[in-house]
């Protein structure tokens, strides 16, 4: 670690290595000045080509968050002063750390080389970078609720004029983290073709809310395995970390169940458009490297059809008019009468489990249409037979005997009670809700709009929530209709700016430690792998750092830091939206409207 | 060519060839039946797998536009019975056509490949395919809005057993069209492994619009020449034949001009965001073999800046508050009273012509702010002297200055007069238009709305129109804001239904034979090379079909076939935005809104 007697010193040398560093040919007249906390694009004067900063430098220094997103949630002391890093002579210490930290290493080193335009125009002039990873809690390596994602971070120069880098954590998931950071601080210098990063840094970081998700639907239309590892890559990029799988719904069933095979055969679109267990293990493996757990969610007792023709078990498959029975085609629900539907549940589930070793599962429970079940003679038999009546009352204890049956499943197969979550639906409703879905088995994820009066009802009850209301958080919004013309339901496209103000605290007050997180959603009824990228990036890299920075600013001041970061994104192989003209970006603070 | 007569011992021969194909291995339970014109999907029953039709199979035959898109606009008449196509024995007589049909012919084989998920799955059973092209007019090989882009596609078997295909056509042009009408009626049968086409056909086509071309914005953010390849490549596909290159503006100046490269060094956002004179032979050349025209804009006097800086010749640049100035950061306009400007110009226009060898060239002409004129002291002098005022009477007399004298030096470097084409502004209203546009020379482009009262005030003065109308042809719409918060200022997002809607026909009336065509606008603000596909496409090809075909038909009708085509557009590369869930395609008739 650096001592501050040494700074001088090493001001000088780094001088020294500023000034024989060469103009590249590709040369640009412009260079970037920091003034007032924002880089300004000026001409380079004729023989002031060394002084020339670049564009990427001067965004690291030139602002209090150095342009890391999210931004740090503690200390933040950074050096304006940059030092060029050879790529070739990068080491990392992972010894005794376990695989998923030896990993992680590589994935930083590989990432690396992504700063240039092309791999050969990163010069090899520079300092060897040494990082070395301290883990408190080195036997955690399944990431939880609990799970501490904290780090401190540190830079500096040894006596033999050496990088250091220093992280420490109570774990790989805080390790993992702050390589990313590190990753955000080694910039490439397009006017001379070289890595840099500051010369000393201190980051001290921790996520101010431990559940930070994207729903991904993979069964209104078919995610290629390639398109959902992206989608990872990016979450990874942006500190989320849990990837929230709808894998299966009415219109469709790619998963692949060992035990019951033929949903998948019978309900893919295609042989081709399936999630083998190979598929999935490779998925579960890709993201946890990442730090992002995959969660199932398998949605019941609505949103079922395609795959079950064979068993029985689905009423109103595809019934007409589907308006009746189901809120868009193709309808579907289970007979939750039979008792055979339970042994079916309990294979998938026993499958899940074994391949995605959930600490948290999701049960769907959205949208069950009470008229498809009030219309179908096995279960009024069954009803009536019980002396129950037909009002929704009754249809909600049947829905609640569906859920405790299916739940003790499901814990049946994990061997203990697991944390389940529900969407909200009219078995949360008030009059139900704490009679079917008990608070200490449940959380709740909320999709309804911000401000309804269902958030707050739930939290009076304790209920803990993750916030996924359709205005700020549906990133499927705005598109054309498919049912009708016009614009989608929940149109219009939200912003980047709304998901980014979109903040747990103005949701749930002084409730806010019930709030687990947020999750950004994409429903894929007009997504498939051609456009995953573009509806989800940058937008939900601005829920993440809503979720961890907390941040008391609107996005305004988060401007210029995003428009970098879905840069980072792009060289991060995503197909990002672009936010802006590049021009805004290159003349920070020009582009919003000034008073006259 | 066949006889009908013939056609019993054909069929024979046909159900004998299917009898012995052999079932995939990855094999589904679905296949589809053709009942009351839709394809109906149902459980191959056993024994029945050698009769089992496959989706795109059943799509060709079981419409009356055979799954064509756009449909054609004459006879169509198209054989229920399929016969498999050996890939690797396709031959196409182009002797003596000359280097664009050839290299069309080899761009239609390597197509092909794409109709299968990968290319070791095009079996080798089938026919061998013998494609003859005649020309009657062979030496058009330059597109411009009097060409003949007609066709007549015959498909038959000759004595021998082999497929036989005429294309008669006047020139290239239509006979590519040809290429790309058989290539959309030969399919990928996944039940077998095989490609399929009909064993007759007779389709003659023609579009019903000469312009029908997609604007490019490549000056608020760089797109790479790949993504440009990909947008002239989806356009081919969908028989559009103008690629407007947007190619500069106040944000930058990604065009190397021979003979003015400063514009591009100072003007670019970086060294390697341009467009070099080879990349724009590239490009040129690469649209050339698939029909359609590079028509470079040049966008005057306003909607410039970047690039300009040393010149002189650019008043306002990056003038603050931008709102006094201009409609967006940054500001910027020629000074159009300095004759080194014209000099400028001449050299720019001159390489244009010598790269793009236009037939029609885009002037811009959008957005002129007079208060910028109006506040630049150099200006008001020179109007003064003139003894001019300082209305927008007098501004427009300035602008009719600038353009008299900019046109003159283009058509000096084009050695004629060639159609110029200018957006609405204030300089097309009616108290100027004919003054200073006069409509022997001047087509103007329309990007009001699409019941603006200008237009049929132009219609009726007798100018030729090409349709914009940003209602329903900006396809950049819906986004965020990027200088504000909530949606930018067009929204919402325009669905493809609504770009189909849009009929020239219901614009201009009767005087219908004064509107060239449309074309579909993809400003850049907010888009990039990411995310260019997803934006244009699948659609600039509901225009493209509106254009070609002129249906009097509503989307409606055409739902099934448009889910078919974005399909291909896939196949062919492009990250077409997904429209609904696949199953509403497997589905067909299913998910629209029935009555109850």
């Amino acid at each position: 670690m650096l001592k501050h007697k040494d700074m001088k010193k090493l001001f000088l040398l780094v001088v020294s290595i500023i000034c024989v560093q060469e103009i590249s040919s590709l040369s640009s007249p412009w260079s970037w000045e920091c003034i007032n906390e924002a880089c300004v694009k000026k001409e380079t004067q004729p023989g002031q080509e060394e002084k020339a900063i670049s564009l990427e430098a001067c965004q690291i220094f030139c602002s209090e968050e150095s342009g890391l997103w999210p931004k740090p949630n503690g200390v933040i002391n950074v050096s304006k002063i940059l030092v060029p890093v050879d790529p070739s002579l990068i080491e990392i210490n992972t010894r005794r750390l376990g695989s998923l930290t030896s990993e992680a290493a590589k994935l930083f080193k590989e990432e690396l080389i992504r700063r240039a335009p092309t791999a050969r125009d990163v010069g090899d002039k520079g300092k060897p970078l040494s990082i070395n990873i301290f883990h408190t809690e080195p036997d955690t390596d399944k990431l939880t609720l609990e799970t501490d994602e904290s780090y401190n971070l540190v830079t500096g120069i040894d006596d033999k004029g050496k990088l250091q880098v220093n992280i420490t954590a109570p774990n790989f998931f805080g390790s993992r983290h702050a390589l990313e950071t590190l990753g955000q601080l080694i910039i490439y210098d397009d006017l001379r073709n070289q890595l840099k990063t500051p010369i000393f840094l201190n980051i001290t970081d921790k996520p101010a809310f431990p559940y930070r998700g994207i729903l991904l639907d993979t069964a209104r239309n078919y995610i290629s395995v390639d398109a959902i590892k992206k989608t990872i890559n990016g979450m990874a990029a942006s500190k989320l970390n849990t990837f929230h799988w709808h894998i299966t719904d009415s219109h469709s069933f790619p998963y692949v169940s060992k035990s019951r095979p033929q949903l998948s055969q019978y309900g893919a679109y295609s042989p081709r458009k399936v999630y083998s267990q190979k598929d999935i293990e490779d998925i579960v493996d890709f993201a946890k490297v990442r730090g992002v757990r995959v969660m199932p969610e398998f949605d019941a007792p609505a949103h079922v059809g395609e795959g079950w023709q064979k068993t029985g078990y689905v009423v109103c498959l595809n019934a007409q008019p589907w308006g009746t029975y189901c809120v868009e085609p193709p309808c579907g629900q289970f007979d939750v009468t039979k008792d055979g539907l339970y042994d079916a549940l309990e294979d998938i589930y026993g499958d899940m489990v074994e391949q995605f070793d959930p600490d948290i599962f999701h049960m769907g429970g959205d949208e069950v249409h009470f008229t498809c079940w009030n219309q179908t003679k096995s279960i009024i038999a069954w009803m009536a037979q019980k002396g129950w009546g037909r009002e929704e009352e009754d249809f909600a204890k049947l829905w609640g005997y569906f859920q405790d049956t299916a739940a003790d499943r499901l814990f049946k197969k994990v061997g203990k009670n697991i944390p389940v979550i529900m969407w909200t639906s009219t078995l949360t409703k008030k009059e139900h809700v704490t009679k079917y879905l008990p608070k200490d088995k449940y959380i709740i994820q909320i999709w309804t709009l911000g401000n309804d009066p269902q958030i707050s009802e739930l939290l009076e009850e304790g209920y803990k929530l993750i916030l996924s209301n359709y205005d700020a958080l549906y990133l499927d919004c705005g598109f054309a209709g498919w049912v009708t013309d016009g614009n989608n339901w929940c149109s219009p496209y939200i912003g980047w700016q709304k998901v980014y103000d979109n903040k747990p605290k103005s949701i749930a007050g002084s409730r806010i430690n019930q709030i687990l997180g947020s999750e950004a959603a994409l429903w894929s009824e007009q997504v498939d792998s051609t456009s995953v990228d573009s509806r989800l990036w940058p937008r939900a890299a601005a829920m993440a750092e809503t979720l961890w920075s907390d941040p008391s600013n609107t996005w305004r001041e988060a401007e210029t830091r995003f428009l970098i970061h879905r840069e980072r994104l792009v060289r991060r192989g995503l197909d990002a939206d672009a936010l802006e003209p590049e021009w805004c970006l290159q003349n920070e603070n020009e582009c919003p409207i000034k008073k006259v």
